[in-house]
Order: C-alpha cells, then structure tokens, then sequence
C-alpha cells in the first residue's frame, strides 16, 4: 500500500514536470514570430506572416497531440522507475527542439526544411512509442492490458503523429492532402473501435470498461 | 468509481498544462519591453517607459481574466474530454500568441494595430466560449446547471473579455471610457446575481446538493 | 463540507498558477546575462561578470525571499476569492518586471537604476502586504490568527523585502552595510519570537501551536 | 495531525517550485541554438550544428540527472522547512545558470570554457549535497534512515554528476572515456546495491515499516 502511494508520488511528478515542459515548449513556439517591421492594413499583415501562423498552427497542434499521447499513456501507468524518467527525459529533450525546428520551417520553406521538420516529429513518436512500450512490455508498470491493445496503442503511437504533421504541412501546398487526412483519422479511430471490441473479451471485460471509461 | 478518479486526473491534468500555458504566456509579456538606452532622470524613464507600461497592464489583465475564467469553468466541470482538450488547446495556442499582440500594440501604435490586438482578446473569449458551451450542452461535462445560468456565463464569457479589453485601450485615449468601463463591470455583476437568484429555484435545490457533492 | 473542498480547489489553482509565474521570473533572471565575448582566463571571465553575477544573485534572493512569503501566506489561508485572485495577480505582475529591472541594474549602475530597482522590489512587497491584508483584515479567508501577529506579519511582509534588498546593493558597495543586514534580520527574528509569545495566549493556545507548527 | 498536513503542503509547494524551474531551464536549453543561416543538405546541416546537438544532449541529460536526484530526495523527506526552502532556492539558482554555461560551452569549445561548465555542474551537486545533509542530518526531515546509507547517498549527489558530464565532454573528444563511464556507472549501482543489503538489517525492519507509512 504505501510502497503504492510512493510510486504514485514519482508517477505525480513525473507528469508535473512533464507538463511544465510540454506547456514551454507550446509557449516559445509564438516567440520566435516577428511581424513584419511595416505593414498599413490587416490584410496584408495577415498575407505576409501567413505561411508563420500556419507553421505555428501546425506546430502548435503537433505538441498537444503529443501531450495527449503523454496523458493517455500515463493513465495507463499505475507506477513509474528510474528507466521511465530517462526515456520520458529523451522525449521531452526532443519535444524542446520543435520551436527551433518551427522557426526552421518557415525560414527555410524549401523541402530540405520541412523533411527536418517531419523527421523531428516523428522521432518524438519514435521516443513515445519506446517509452510506452518500456513500460507495458518490460517494466511491467501499466496496469492490465490486452496484448492486442497494447501493440495497436504502440503502433498508433509511433506512426500517427509522424504521419498527420507531414500529411498537414504537405495540404499547406496541395489542399487534396486534407482529405487523405481525414481518412488517416477515420481510420485509426475505427480500428481504435475494433481492438477495444476484440479486446473486450469476457475475462477482462471488468477491467476493460474500467480502462475504455478512464480514456473518455 | 475508477472511472471518477480517472476523470478527475484527466481534468487535473488539463488544469495543470492550462495554468503553466497561462503563467508562462503572462511573464513573457514583459520580457519584450526593452527600456530606452539612455535616460537620466527616473521621470524622463517612465515618461519614455509609459506606454509599454500601460501596455503590459492591459495584456496582464486580460491574461489574469482569462486565467479566471478558465479557474471558473473548470471549477464546474466533473470531468473532461479529448474534445475538451483539443478546444483548449485552441485556446491556449491564441493566448500564447498574446505577448506578440502586445509587442506590436506598443510598437504600431495606430488603430489597425489597437484593431488587431482587440480582435485577438475578443478570439480568445469565442474560443473560451466554445469550451463552455460544448463542455455544458454538447459533452455534459459539468455538474447539472440551470440552463439559464449556463447562457449566461455563455455570453459573458464570449463578450466580457473583448469588451474590457477594447473599452480600456479607448480609455488609455478618452478618460471617460473609464466611465464606461465601470457601467458595464457594474451591470455584469447585477446581471450574475440576478440570473443566481432565478436559477436557485426549489426544483434545483436537490440537484444542487448533487452538484455541491460530486464537486469534491 | 463541500464549499470547502470548492475553496480549497481555488487556493490550489491559485497556488500552482502563482507558483508558475514565480519559476518562470526566476530563471529569466539568468537568461539576460550575456558573458563577454572574449576573455581567456578563468579569472577575467569572473571579474567581467563579477557585477553581473551578483545582480543575478540579489534578484534570485529577492524572488526567493517573496516565494517564502507567499507560501507562508497561503499555508495560512483557507480559501481563495476573486479580490484575492486580482491582487496575486497584480503582485505576480510586478514579480514578472524584475528580471527587466535586473537588466537595468547592471546596464546602468548608478545611483537612478538602483532606485529604480528597489522601488520596484518595494513595490512587491507592498503588493502582498495589501494581498494578506485583504485576506486577514476584510475577506476573512485566513484561519483564526491573534491580531497582533496579522499586523506584525503585515509589517513584515510590506517592509523586509525592500529594506533588505535596499541594504544588499549598498552592501556591495560598502562592506560594512552587511553588519547592518544581519542586525535587521536578527532584529527581526526576535520580533518573531516574542509576538508569537504574547500572541500564544490560553484561549488560544491550540490553534497557535498549530500554525507555529505549520510554520517550521 | 494538522501540523502533518501543513509541513506536507509544505513540501509539496517546495516540489512544484522545483519542478517548474527545473523544467523552464532544461527547455531554454534549447532556444539559444541557433542552426546555421544557409545550409544545403540536411547532412550538411548536422555536420555544421553537431556540436551544438551535442552540448544540448550533455545539457539535458546534466538537467535530468539533477531533476532525478530531486526527486529522489524528496521521496525521503517528510517534511520542509524554511532553511531546507533557502538551499533548494540556491541550488536552483544555479541550475538556472545552465542553460548559459552551454552557451559558452560551444561557442568557446577550449578547455577553459569546459571547465567553467565542468564547474558549475559540480557545484549543483555540491548544493544538492550540503541540501541533502541538512535535511538529514541537521533538520532530520526525512523518514527514519540508516546512517550508512544517507551518508552514501550524500556522497553519490556530491560527486557523481560532477564526474559524468565532466567524463561524457571528455569522451566527446576521447571515445574511450565512454568505457571509464560505462564503469563508473556500474560500480555506482553495485556500491548502491552492497549499501541497500547492508542497511537493511533486522534492528531497522521496524524503523522502515514505519519510513514506508510515513511516507504516505
């Protein structure tokens, strides 16, 4: 019991630090956006830091995906170790170079720029997906989980965020690029539904409604 | 039960990342204000200095009221959502972006940069709004609340922000805005109390009790 | 029962949010200290920064010092209000103009940056004086506090932090002004001591021998 | 009781302080790294910012050992008091420099910058140290800890994270400094093991029934 609550405590802090350093990064992500020195109307301030405000936007929204990540994967978690602290370390050390790989984005708009950019992110799903599968697969700090479950977490993990930041930055140019990501969301929400049934099954229906309850 | 504790820790969560999302965006304010290089008396400083200065009060304010606001809705709510989360970080991503609001308000002096800051501040009320009104109507996220009650604070968190803020860049101009500016805090907080004493009617007093309960 | 846990909420968002901005104040206190370009010994590096180091530490010391003071306030209230919110948040705006008014202090030396300074760190402490004011003398939101010991800490709280500040900086200059210091704090220690005593009065024996507890 | 109650509040304001300064340096770690202004190739790329990464990973990794050892002796605390309060404020203080030391780092790659980094890292674990010791052995505010262990522990905070960024620069230049460190790191967990085994006689079962409850 209280060896739980102490194991509570390092979990507890290890998510306040965490989020101290998702909320910086997300913050320092608008410091970097100078307007331009003259402008006379709003549209035209808009039209020239427009291609700013969309990486920013972009940015933006791929940090609070992975704050989600973070925050689903550590409501799983019913405990933490000194591994987890050095992997979550690692992502976060990654999370803290996406203002820098932001300002890249829109100073060096060519390809080179942006395949930076995309591999940053998807190493930060890389990271995640490590962490993660540290912790249900090896240390054993998750609490119960269907094996299916565990791995199609730990796919959508590694590849989504990778695959939705390079799928957003890609309909920037080509506006078709929005409905393959539609598709991308819709179909990993219906797998997401598939595996959460098959996993259902009767000997972990208990702890399943309990999980799929705590997720909402 | 688990599910509750779930819940709670996923709200908790979202508070947390909000409050270090505001405190930051708050204290970068000032890091932008870059006093004169040269000056000899501490009169001629503030003189040089005064309309940063009251620039910096103004953004402090709005984030301080947002930063309330939000403390207020969430003090209503029992639980939270990935929809809640997504609306909230659309929220946060339009408050970060206030400090570069700021530095050009006192750099651009003008009305379109006045107009560009207003229109930030009256975003970051829709967003709030949006929050409150999805979490109430749509996720049924708060605790039970009059209808009356939850318009209210609807409209009054949409429109009270941008108003304010608007109300005492004009008053920065014409005093007598002030005046204004104190009409309207007076009449919002007649308002409040009137819709309270409609919406405190006997049918609710059970469900009040439920609230007051599932607030814990 | 359940207004309390509601009040307790608040206190804490107060708190973490406080919290927040105080961290955020004292690491950007470092980021302004720029070494020089070139040096090539240990030594040179040292006594070109000298000045600035010790900037860097009065301000930490300073932030610090009105950390303590705000946990030790808030260890004594038992709930929060909107009047409380505002003036946190109006101290928390002045403790967020220091690393700016440390700028200054080591850019320009003389005796008008230095006033500038220790207004400013005056200032703060007048800020939470009115802050456990308002709560002690006119929000009731403390726990039971003998009223001599409100007004001491009062006075505490208004005039310590500048007077010791104020006597850090002339200390630097002249050596002789840390003898001054430590018959100020040892004065005021003393002070301490002795209002807890005459405040320690039978009736309230108990409730003072748990807030000197809570104060260790 | 309430006393308890307070001292934990106490502790536990003390964590989230540490937490968010903690994870403000470790995030502006990053914003100071500036990639080059023109580059062609993404190999080019890492080729000219290679030992900005680099000095970023020392950084980071200096950081979160530090953060670990926080959070490792606080685990043991049971309570906080206000000296406890000015050695973390100064520890951190010069955490908070950090970011500035791996600023020199690179842009002053001879060994005299090293060794001023080297420095300041060993100095943190000296703060941690002399922060240790007065907790345990001044304040008594940990649990019930045997003697051999906490003066272990003291030494490994003093020492270890002063040899390893000191070794892990060192085999930035020398490759087989990573095998001093592979060593290093394995003699420290055996010497913690050995400790652990040795602490944990009879006499002390109850005095850790007690540590654990207490811990709650």
């Amino acid at each position: 019991m209280s060896a739980d609550v102490a194991s509570d405590k390092h979990l507890h802090r290890l998510i306040l630090f965490s989020d101290a350093v998702f909320a910086i990064a997300i913050t320092l992500l608008a410091i970097e956006i100078h307007p331009p020195e003259h402008w006379s109307t709003i549209g035209e301030l808009f039209q020239r830091m427009g291609y700013k405000l969309a990486a920013y936007a972009v940015s933006f929204a791929v940090v609070g995906i992975y704050w989600i990540t973070h925050r689903r994967m550590c409501e799983r978690l019913v405990r933490a170790d000194i591994v987890l602290d050095a992997l979550n370390l690692a992502m976060l050390g990654l999370v803290a170079l996406l203002p820098l790989g932001t300002e890249r984005l829109w100073e060096h708009a060519p390809a080179q720029a942006i395949l930076v950019y995309v591999g940053l992110v998807a190493a930060i799903g890389v990271a995640s997906g490590v962490m993660w599968g540290y912790a249900v697969f090896i240390g054993k700090l998750s609490e119960p989980l269907p094996r299916l479950e565990a791995v199609f977490l730990l796919l959508r993990m590694i590849l989504l965020p990778g695959l939705m930041s390079g799928l957003s930055i890609f309909s920037l140019t080509y506006p078709w690029g929005w409905g393959l990501m539609g598709l991308l969301v819709a179909g990993t929400a219906m797998a997401s539904r598939v595996v959460r049934r098959r996993s259902a099954a009767p000997p972990l229906a208990a702890s399943m409604a309990t999980s799929a309850a705590s997720e909402s």
